[in-house]
């Protein structure tokens, strides 16, 4: 779920990034009374998410505007479908269109990427989950896409999760004595996961007590070999250039969670058009 | 050129949202005292943008790291080179990694992607810029970002150029009633641009006067029609669904620039990865 | 047109800066209880700009008051006039009276230069534009009161308009280097203006290909002369000391453009004072 | 004296407003490379105020400036003198020149016109001060420039100082209601200044106790009379469409403060410009 | 009174703070659709005050809670008392809970104190004034609390009133020397307060004309003296380790009013908690 | 460890309320060329937090003023001990004393306050963890004093923890509803807490499957009945009305863990003052 009040700053910030001083176009060729309708159109398959934000855009650069929504955020609409329908002054509808598009075309985006990753590993034990690598700022759209989509999400930042990585082992020296010291120290509430490159790892992490096992960049045969060791013991997350070519391949090793950094560092843009008429 | 009190607003927020009250791991393991070298790694061929951000993210953590870049925005980095190095407290650069690469990969990543399409069109009269459907916050670095890799920026927001699209001429009535009004009403120092979508439309808009005239979605001959029909007396712009399979082709009709949302709205992260040894 | 969702962080700003942590004077007087009414009058001859902001002011501090402005933005106010009434809670009228006046008796002010400047120019083809020189944080405002009064907008800053003034000229060696690499570089939706001193660099502007060309601070005569040969081969724009005793003349030579700092600059606020009455 | 960390938000906000996605002229025809120096010279008689913000301009956006002032805040400069000089990156200094400029400009105005009624009144036990008629959002500066000047500041908001006035009086019923309640609840440390139109209410005013009193648009006969009724028992300040013409007959009459809109909210600015050289 | 513009900054900061990317126990547990009623239980006596801040986050949060408060500000509660009840969605009430209470459990903590000190100095003179000793960024908040619970507030910074301290005294050489510059600079508006130490500092101040004379970890018997000296002459304020324990017996001495920073920089939190049902 | 960007909004938001427009004492008294030192003086025994904080509000004030630390947090320091010294321009050692104390002795109150705790339980089994009832903005600072006070961090906010209380109990139906519920929707990386009031939901919990379980309110004979049932199956919370009068009894019966919300909701700050001399 999105608080609104933060959302908000994120459009105020956007608005202000598009519109500046003011919309030179629109100011000069309307002259503000117009009404118009404007239907926001499905040009290929996607996953909707985001609608609240998509609505928000419009009411925060006018709250007179109308705004009514035809899917809910996981719900799949196909090409050519009506999302969504915003009737008002035709100047503010045009003021809001491309800050409103860029928000929802990049989280329907992400959606439908999530969703094809999720469909992919159905019937398996595996979750796919998100990672930290997001747009600067957008972590919490990107992320709330994701779950809308049909993934999951892993930590949000450095703060609610310890995930002890390569550079972390290389600092601290071994990865027992990185989860030692995580373990006196991190706080109580959080499991603690640790990123292995082998199957000597695997077992250092295991003794070491890890709760979490990640598993990076390791062949497929590998990784069921991990599986088989740490069963039961403690979870186990694969990653590293997971596509959606492979991903079902990792899916059946066992793993139980698979997390994919192009879900949002790579995000490919869902085809929205605004189809605006006067009334 | 980006203004650095400006792209510091993004950082700290990017740092924000990722740090927020601390980083648990980091400082579970290590106790600040130890000392390491980070190199940013090309872990495929890539173009250089964004280098001053990458180096801000990490000064802005921990003013005493020390960073050299070896490439500098706009160079090409073949697969396997140092990017750039880091080195100082470990605990700092662990912090600043990923929130640095995130905002360096998807740099690079439009740079490489407005390169392919650079080229893609050498020799022709053709430029390649990009458009407003950029990442929310984000303009002012996804459109440097542009420019580094060899492409050319379009207007920044509504406010510095204007663009009367097919939503504006059904607001007004007509492209001339349009481009009359932005004559009379809009900035001097603006060209008045006009999107058409056909040769009728060409010769409404060449009439009424536009200044550069956007042919949008029109088949390669039409184009070549058009580019025919304007000739000389406006700037001709190319526009919708633009890639690097057929841009060449939109080239060679002699239009003056071709714009490229996906640039920007459907960015691939380039593939970088920091390497961090303890010293 | 001011989009309201950025008047209101200035509006923010300017009551934080005048009530602080609170009116000491309304709190130990009045118990929050007692109702009002105000009228705001016009103390001499005005034209009317910044009704929205005005109100927005009084609201900002109370949601509760009821405001009914009489004018509209542009119309002129003869000395005596009730502009506009606010009625509801006397504490929030009195906390929000000086801000609110603070706005609009500048706005007011400015729409009223703007208009003198505009009338003394009636007939002639020149239209008044203001400039960059506007009260810092305030520019927004300082524009939109210049064109509520009739004069109109030259760029907004230096972002939405190439103007290679005599300091370009320096840095780059000639008139013809600065609009060469202009051309070449700059947005294609900017046309390109310059700075000229005399009439030997008039007739460099032209072969350069300059778009609007500024005459610095000439003589009529020179102004003149400029006219007939710059004649439809680009705007021409009059700049330096202008003031309603001379812009007339300076019309007369046949420029476009007339450009005033003083209308921003050096601001006479309108005189309004708000009566307030219990009731 | 200005804190420099509150100062900064200000020009932080105004070079946003000026450069905003950058300085399109600069950057196309600069490429970044070329060294200058400035002069601020003042192009008429002036008083110096702002020194340290013009230069805090420059070095905000760029630190590497070099800058040095020749006047200090409250000086005279004659014109044709050379106000302060900077050197380094000419596209740097060229970015910041109308920023730097227009905060200056207007220091220096405010400054400048309160040395003349300062000057008017030498000799008289009157000080003249300033309002809180001042633009919205840059007080601490307006106000500083008034002190440089020879001026005194009245309270800086709603929050330091108890006045009440003509629209209190009308809330609370009456002088001496007014006056009573705000001894009860008005802070220890404030001293309570009330409005007066004429002499019956100066008579008033003094038996409630009202440590200053405010002659407010009286003429002069009526001015004199209140100095002597009031003689020792409250400060005597007079207000009210004060100018250059009446301020030292207003002083004669034995007021000790005299309060002058006009310093603040009818800024004339200095005429300052920036003279560069390539280097 | 509280400007809720401004409250609203510290409640959003407060909510970012606690709820951060999102609630996952709430989010988790609950589906968004669940209602319920919550209700402010006083577990020991206490003195309301922040009510309106209270109800602000819970509408903050979401705005179409349904809030209603049974106390107004000042009044005292019994413990065991339903201070205020809110209803509506579960989900909203449990996200808003904790920063709510840790609102108004401050608040009500502070007023509480409060009343306990005017409380014992009643049927004395004197009145019970807070300190600048509150929490970094809550000002605002902690004195209107002290008010509300019975006490008085000082100068709110270091703007708003002039208080001669110890260290001001050593800067300036002596006593006389501070009071004269104070006299001559600071704003006409501002009574002039001076530490003091002994009976001689006593004299000096007086004989400089100080307004308002603080005795600073005086003696009973000491400050009974100075009362004797001063009477009439200037207001006279007692400071220094005030308690419960000690505050009538300086008040007997005669003094206007006594500071006690305990008030605001050792706050107990009143003890109140929420009953949640669902309905 | 505190990230001093975060810190510096912290100051930056204290000294702009405190400083204001200015200070008027300072201002009026000193001519700002006067130097001087400062001593930071125990006024009775504590344990030092925020050494770095107290440095960063001096040198935010004034960057030129010399500040050394004589403790590190986290060490004791007994009454008289001079804590830290600052010297430099007197003006901008007074602008800065509050505000600097204000965070550093709320700081080391809170620290000395967690160090008593801890001292009441050593030898036993048991730490002593904080709660999110902190000052509304500060609890970066607040949880931090804990840490250095040899106290441990519960979770930050609402989203990095899960941890079930009565209310969701309530929401959720029942503990086994409401755990299984967070099992599937809660982050992977989360451990689930769940607060219950007896034995039976001891039992309830356990089946359920909780990782930490919270014993709300208990008697010490139940709480060390629940240790007994839970032995090693989840880590042990103790909780409600906390003191140092029965810490060490609760910590007796086993439990792993005692929260504390009076260390951070009723801070007593520590006693420490400046003490100034002119140089």
């Amino acid at each position: 779920m999105i608080e609104l009040f933060q959302v908000n700053k994120l459009i105020s910030a956007a608005l202000d990034e598009d519109i500046g001083p003011g919309d030179v176009t629109t100011q000069s060729i309307l002259d503000g009374s117009e009404l118009g309708r404007a239907a926001a159109i499905a040009k290929s398959d996607l996953v909707v998410a985001g609608m609240d934000v998509f609505k928000a855009v419009f009411l925060f650069v006018d709250s007179s505007l109308s705004f009514s929504g035809n899917f809910k955020d996981g719900e799949k609409a196909p090409q050519g479908e009506t999302l969504a329908e915003v009737s008002g002054s035709l100047s503010s509808i045009l003021k809001a269109e491309r800050v409103a598009l860029n928000f929802f075309q990049r989280m329907c985006g992400i959606a439908t990427a999530a969703r094809s990753f999720a469909e992919a590993v159905k019937g398996t034990k595996a979750i796919v989950v998100d990672t930290r690598k997001t747009a600067p700022g957008l972590r919490i759209l990107d992320k709330y896409a994701v779950e809308a989509g049909g993934g999951r999400n892993h930590r949000f930042g450095l703060y609610d999760g310890v995930l002890i990585k390569d550079n972390h082992i290389e600092a601290a020296g071994s990865i027992t004595a990185a989860i030692s010291r995580a373990r006196q120290k991190a706080p109580h509430t959080a499991r603690i996961e640790v990123e292995v490159k082998n199957i000597d790892e695997v077992r250092e992490a295991l003794c070491a007590g890890a709760d979490i096992i990640m598993l990076d960049n390791m062949r497929i045969e590998e990784m069921r070999q991990a599986v088989f060791l740490i069963y039961g013991k403690a979870l186990v997350e694969a990653s590293g250039n997971i596509s959606l070519d492979n991903v079902r391949g990792v899916a059946l090793t066992g793993v139980d969670l698979i997390s994919v950094g192009a879900l949002t560092h790579s995000v490919k843009a869902a085809d929205i058009s605004l189809l605006v008429k006067r009334t």
